[in-house]
């Protein structure tokens, strides 16, 4: 058993190894993460078998067959953490990048350039990889990370972090850079969540429980993934076959993430064409169906909705269904019971896709396609740490840039101010 | 007397306005600013008679002779107002702009494009021109505004949000995009830091305690700019009389600002030389010096420094001074004490400049320049809402485009994801 620092000393150690971290260079974090990758296949025997444990706890206190699939860890799934990390190390660099540049008459220039955040804390439930792919992407992004997850996969991410840290350091991971914590006391948590002036970042992966009541009680800035609550709304004018395939690709091609549809809004102008065929479509994909009052005696069948579908993120074959009577009606639902996370519009005219777009206020916005498109990867950004319903600093799928920040930083020879 | 509308139906409607202003396009803000400028010039002398009532109530109550000075208002002043208006009315329109763009093999185009953040709440002291600058700024940003400003200013600030939103309105300006608080309760703008639901931004101008008050109560999220604890660090090769000049500029041209210097940290090797040279500099300009005792024993005059001075944001024309033995102590001193503001390093060597800029954990970061360029003009920002001192979202100078946010808007022909 190894020490255990107090919350203090954790973050202390933390912010020290954060400025070590940021005098590493392109070429070191992507050695580091390499020798991580490696290390991690090296322990896979000890990792599945700190898994066992894990498993075999989870199984005696009654987890559910679903969290116990996510708890998981076979040889193929380390390969895929490994390989996770070999990812990230491939990708480009962000650190350092150049993002502007003021030139000033008296010869100063100003750069704008892409630094590193500082220390990140990672909270997050059930599944080991995150322990190895947040570790990743924050020392990809320079950054010093504390991980803290479920208590349900403690043998797991220990494993995990054991040989991640031992890998690293051997290719010049700086001490502390990764630091697991090992409490499962609530109140240690909170601690951490108070330093403001050690840890720069909180991110909380897990359910939206998880996730308001950290942003309650952090005082550090928490990037938010919020629950996804997707719209598509089939306009008067829409090509109703190609509504019919979006709808059923974003409701039934994986009904239990956070990008899939869960409300549908009708145009009232093509309700009675659409909505039978979306029905019978639904009811070959097994979609329970909760309406409104219009759908529902359109389609002569279904559960009618009560306000609290309108706000559901069900992750599952159920979708609530609404006929509205215009696009201002569209958007001020969307914009009123969404959870700012992927809508879409499917129509033919062009300035109702682009008021659409405009309008309405999420981190991503369709025009004729599926809601299903919104992720790290289908971004193009390599690697995925979350997907942001807040406004400020990053939104939408984040990946390793938008876990850094900027600096500016002037070059001058001898300028004063007049 | 107006009616007081609760805080709820304040904020439900400043996020209706909010979406009013989404649908605003760059000449309807560019006219409405100019509008606004119009109506306050001509409603110079009821705002001056306003202000008047503030002036005799401070003069009464025993406000400084600085805090009067901040309050009041003329006619020169009235017009500085409106001339701020005219120039973010002619500062390019940020909202909209392609900030990247990515094409996937399937045909879906994302773009990421600048959006407006929604709805802002500026809390201010004394100064009733904010009333203009924060409107200005916000509307220029596509956002509505909350305006909470200080109760010694309360006639000042009302007669220009009158004379704005009147003269807004008369060119289009959305009803309620600019709301004046006229409440004097705490508890009233507490409610509203709860409201993260219907507020997307609190914007704080004033003093630490301002500002750490409502960082600590706030579930929406903060914009902070706290204290500017600003260092130079005179390096072992640096030109002293560059030295001397940058330091006499950044501590003496305007020391109640946020991007004075506060303490000068001196490499040993040159402290023998530059010392002295720079207290008969400071002599000279009556700044007072606060020393570790190595500064001391080489100048031979000055008060002893404590722990205190090496974070005290003086504003005034005091000095702490210290000798650090290396780069590395330079920079941890900074990154330990400093307040991430501004901090310059002198030197002539080329290394120890750019591992400076590197490593020193602030939003700016000058070599051989004064720390006082930090300011959005200087920064060719054109006009600014503060010097944000966090690292999530904005940092640094903060204009019109650090009060906006972006969103991922994507065009496709029913593509669905397979």
């Amino acid at each position: 058993m190894r020490d255990s620092p107090s919350m203090q000393d954790l973050a202390k150690r933390a912010r020290g190894a954060s400025r070590a971290c940021a005098r590493l260079d392109a070429e070191d974090r992507r050695r580091i993460l390499e020798s991580m990758a490696e290390a991690i296949e090296g322990a896979s025997a000890s990792i599945v078998s700190a898994n066992a444990t894990d498993m075999e706890a989870g199984r005696s206190s009654g987890l559910s067959n679903a969290m116990l699939d996510r708890l998981m860890l076979n040889d193929g799934r380390v390969r895929g953490m490994a390989q996770g990390l070999r990812d990230v190390a491939a990708l480009p660099d962000a650190l350092g990048e150049e993002l502007e540049r003021i030139e000033r008459p008296n010869g100063l220039v100003i750069s704008k350039v892409r630094a590193p955040m500082g220390v990140v804390l990672m909270i997050y439930e059930s599944r080991p990889n995150v322990t190895a792919d947040a570790a990743g992407i924050c020392l990809k992004a320079g950054s010093a990370v504390i991980l803290k997850g479920g208590s349900e996969a403690f043998h797991s991410n220990s494993a995990i972090a054991e040989a991640m840290i031992e890998g690293g350091r051997s290719a010049g991971l700086p001490e502390h850079a990764i630091q697991l914590l090992r409490t499962t006391e609530r109140a240690d948590v909170h601690e951490l969540l108070q330093m403001d002036n050690q840890i720069d970042l909180v991110i909380p992966r897990g359910g939206e429980g998880l996730i308001r009541a950290i942003a309650e009680h952090s005082r550090v800035p928490v990037l938010k993934h919020y629950k996804g609550v997707c719209h598509v709304f089939v306009d008067e004018t829409a090509d109703v076959d190609m509504a019919q395939e979006i709808c059923v690709n974003a409701k039934c091609q994986r009904p239990g993430v956070c990008n899939a549809m869960e409300t549908l809004l009708v145009h009232q102008a093509c309700a009675e064409k659409f909505l039978p065929q979306i029905g019978r479509a639904f009811g070959e994909h097994g979609v329970e169906v909760r309406c409104d009052p219009d759908a529902l005696s359109i389609l002569g069948a279904g559960v009618p909705a009560t306000e609290d579908d309108w706000r559901e993120e069900y992750l599952d074959l159920i979708c609530a269904i609404r006929v509205v009577s215009s696009l201002d009606d569209a958007i001020e639902h969307i914009n009123f019971f969404g959870s700012g996370h992927t809508d879409a519009i499917v129509t033919s005219d062009k300035q109702n896709a682009e008021r659409f777009l405009r309008e309405v206020d999420s981190a991503t916005v369709y025009h004729n396609a599926s809601t299903r498109f919104t992720d790290g990867a289908e971004f193009g950004k390599g690697a995925e740490i979350g997907i942001s319903t807040d406004k400020l600093h990053a939104r939408g799928p984040c990946g390793v840039e938008e876990i850094t920040t900027y600096k500016y930083v002037a070059r001058g020879q001898g300028q004063v101010r007049t």
